[in-house]
């Protein structure tokens, strides 16, 4: 067992939107990203998806309304509900979901994440 | 999908070493816990639990070593392995595990709690 520290994880990580891994528990991961501006929409057909802020403050928008969440919220959002992730400053979450879940859902774009690589 | 404020949420909680559940991922439960003093060694046969420090100070002890964790960090202890939460002060946690994992693991002990609640 090895303790993690998330900010010194999150100093590790460059680029916005790029989740990398931490952690395995079960047949979930943990993953940290870094994030800012707008996501796109998409849903996840087979797995919830945990999404904590550990700094700044995400906006998650849904087809008929939004929430905002601040550092120390967090929010789970069921398999099948579309999404977008919006942060309008510097944004650290932690993310907790299946190690199949794809950071696009059933959508493959530009964004599209694949073989995600632990620090 | 409702937002979930960990420190409200802890606000609820008045006994320590008694977990209350706040959320689920696919089949694992997210829990928090308020925990002050000494856990006892225990082990999940089947399970990894993570505990990650939301305030506060956390010891894990394993047979052959120890490690501290402070407010931001978190540990996840693999399946199998011996482990015994200490905190000198009152510190809040929060759990990723199943939902089948029972807080004292293969032990039945006046410590272990059942059918937790929600908060």
């Amino acid at each position: 067992m090895n303790k993690i520290n998330l900010k010194e994880k999150f100093e590790l990580i460059d680029q916005y939107w790029d989740p990398k891994i931490i952690g395995e528990v079960n047949d979930m991961h943990v993953k940290l990203a870094k994030i800012n501006g707008e996501f796109e929409y998409h849903k996840h057909l087979e797995d919830d998806e945990l999404f904590f802020i550990v700094e700044g403050k995400l906006t998650m928008k849904y087809r008929n309304s939004e929430e905002v969440l601040k550092k120390g919220e967090l929010v789970i959002v069921p398999k099948g509900v579309e999404h977008k992730p919006v942060a309008e400053e510097e944004t650290l979450i932690m993310l907790f979901e299946s190690k199949q879940t794809v950071n696009t859902g059933d959508k493959e774009t530009q964004l599209t994440k694949r073989n995600l690589k632990w620090i």
